[in-house]
């Protein structure tokens, strides 16, 4: 017996039929005795439709109402999940973001859950009925409507399960967990039971998009155990499925590497022979900022002659924009060329367990070595190991590094 | 310049474009310097794909959730024509029933309106911001949304006018306004300029369905002036358009008869020789009652030889429900015969100009009997006088007495 938050996300509430499979999960988790908060989304579809009808009508729409438009998505779920719960015996009552009530700030569409006043959630649910809460939405200090930005629902439940003190929060998803690496590349990837806040931060990061950033960050600082697990199996969620999202002290067993992440998303960019002098670094990473261009690898090798080149790598996305910026600032910076290569991959290993480990890098390049695959930019953290390298080797880097770290199933 | 209240059906916000359309009768208003609150439905078709998706899952739905679920339809329209308003350069901001707040009783799905608290409201409309507020829809003393009930919206636009003192509540629909009768069936019906709260719910409730009873009534008590346009004219609502719902004080020039109405939804039925004794007629409208039947016209004849006649009429849809009823209770009432007619018209003239003259049912009678029309049953009122004839005969008896009247447009 315990306190649970379970969510589920737009494609496991899209029509009446997977309301109803939604509303027999829950009932399970209510028979075995548990005390159960669920947060839904919107019905998919419903909020894309919403966002279009407020762009139509303005493209710099007021926030506040673009807010008061799209939090009717979760609000139609609520009322028709707490209705099939009811309908199967199960006591039930919806809740909106204002009746909690789910205080944010005012950063209407993309505000920040800045309290839960559950307690009168908590009397209701110590009776043994079931929570259905809105996802995604709040109210802001002016009574008005907040959302949390697209995704956002994810965010709702970690923060709710904090607020309730819940055991565990079990997001249900259209995979059954978190895997070594992408399966599609790698059929002998493993399914992992345990893993890190930070591991999964650096590993959703660079593209094992299971849970959104933001709820991640919350459950690591909130000390949420979060569950990733399939809505579209039908068991009971028991401590042995999905995967588990948790401290690091939890994982008993650490290995040195989890998983094994790559993106195809990010271009590399070379400033060729720039004057190696103080300020250059914020000259030309200012102008991205100011271009709203996020950076993520940086390299920049000691210099000769006076010069040295700078490497980095930008989303795909934003590259003509990049290559804009940095020719503004030409004249003023004097560099001598700019390189771009959109067809390159990172390619990241992730563990905790490599904080006490040395070679784990050393294993990397030498796996990638083996397979004559040249390495372009190395970048180090704490937890993670990325490279940059051909796109067109991706494949065969997964595959070799997810066998180097013994990751394949047996 | 002046308060006053518009307030838009489902079909008047059926898609952007007529969005935008409301928006710029709005603005119209505001720009002749107009304080404006705008009360608006559903999209066309979206409560009903919301009714149809809770009654899908539990034909038993709780009323709560089925409150929750609905009431977004409207919550999406205020939000949009808030974004269209701010488009047009308007100050506009969406209010739902809970922000006003606009409390009800505890009656989920059919909720009655019990005070609007609107100070803040009033004080925003006061520096020019206009106030798009949600139909339909209300907060109940379990902090909860509660709705009034389909076509609910009527009665909100009006109860908000009561609370905020507006000087009319501008009702918008696919009519301009109020007429002598059908002018389907009269090509030469006129628009009445204006007409009494009780002749409105005399004609309302006999079939010229403008305006939703219950608005008419609230109306009537709280005195506002109700004007009743057409949301596709595109001219500003000068005190020339539509029809304005009065007090009859207000109207100087009494006609003896306002409209001609007429119901095709009713069936006669006849309990033949029923002994003529005291709580005769309980034991026959009790037993309708006890299923819900409602009974509209009645007629009891003197008796002859102990025995009498009981004439009535029920909705249609009702025949079989009061055919079963009385069968139950043929033994203890004891009539010889029950006889029914589907085949029936109510025709009703009305006017409150008939409570001082006399001749108003003499007149129609008269009319009746030129055309050779059977009365099969007269029941009068006040300010009505209705008859039930053949059903074939209706159009006949419309015009007839449209021009007995002299309602005929010259």
């Amino acid at each position: 017996m315990a306190r649970i938050v379970m969510k589920f996300g737009g494609t496991s509430v899209a029509n009446l039929e997977r309301i109803r499979n939604v509303a027999r999960r829950v009932k399970r988790e209510v028979d075995v005795g548990n005390q159960v908060a669920v947060v839904v989304s919107a019905m998919s579809g419903v909020t894309n439709q919403l966002v279009a009808w407020c762009t139509e009508l303005s493209p710099l729409h007021d926030a506040r109402e673009y807010d008061a438009v799209v939090a009717t998505g979760e609000q139609v779920t609520t009322g028709l999940l707490a209705i099939a719960l009811q309908e199967l015996g199960v006591d039930a009552r919806s809740w909106q973001g204002w009746q909690i009530p789910l205080r944010t700030d005012n950063a209407h569409g993309k505000a920040r859950i800045q309290a839960i006043e559950g307690g009168e959630l908590i009397r209701r649910m110590e009776t043994g009925q079931v929570a259905v809460v809105a996802g995604f939405q709040g109210i802001g200090p002016d009574n008005r409507i907040t959302t949390l930005g697209r995704g956002g629902s994810d965010t709702s439940a970690v923060a709710l399960a904090a607020g309730l003190q819940a055991e565990r929060c079990d997001i249900y998803t259209d995979v059954d967990g978190v895997y070594t690496t992408d399966p599609r590349i790698v059929p002998k990837a493993r399914k992992l039971a345990r893993i890190a806040y930070e591991e999964m931060l650096e590993l959703a990061s660079v593209g094992a998009k299971v849970l959104q950033t933001r709820s991640v960050e919350l459950a690591m600082n909130e000390r949420v155990r979060v569950r990733v697990l399939s809505s579209f199996k039908d068991e009971l969620a028991g401590e042995t499925e999905g995967t588990l999202v948790v401290d690091e002290d939890e994982i008993v067993e650490k290995e040195n590497v989890s998983g094994i992440a790559y993106s195809r998303d990010e271009a590399k960019i070379t400033v060729r022979r720039v004057p190696d002098r103080p300020g250059i670094a914020a000259s030309i990473f200012g102008a991205l900022n100011d271009q709203n261009v996020n950076v993520d690898m940086i390299v920049q090798n000691i210099s000769a002659d006076g010069t040295t080149d700078m490497t980095f790598t930008v989303g795909k996305a934003d590259l003509p924009r990049a290559r804009a910026a940095l020719a503004d600032v030409k004249p003023q910076i004097g560099y001598a060329e700019l390189l771009e290569d959109p067809d390159v991959a990172k390619i990241s290993v992730v563990g905790v367990g490599m904080r006490s480990h040395a070679g784990v890098a050393n294993t990397m390049f030498r796996a990638l070595a083996d397979k004559a695959i040249n390495i372009q930019v190395i970048s180090t953290s704490e937890i993670k190991v990325s490279v940059l390298i051909g796109a067109e080797y991706t494949e065969l880097a997964v595959r070799a590094l997810h066998t180097a770290y013994g990751l394949d199933a047996s």
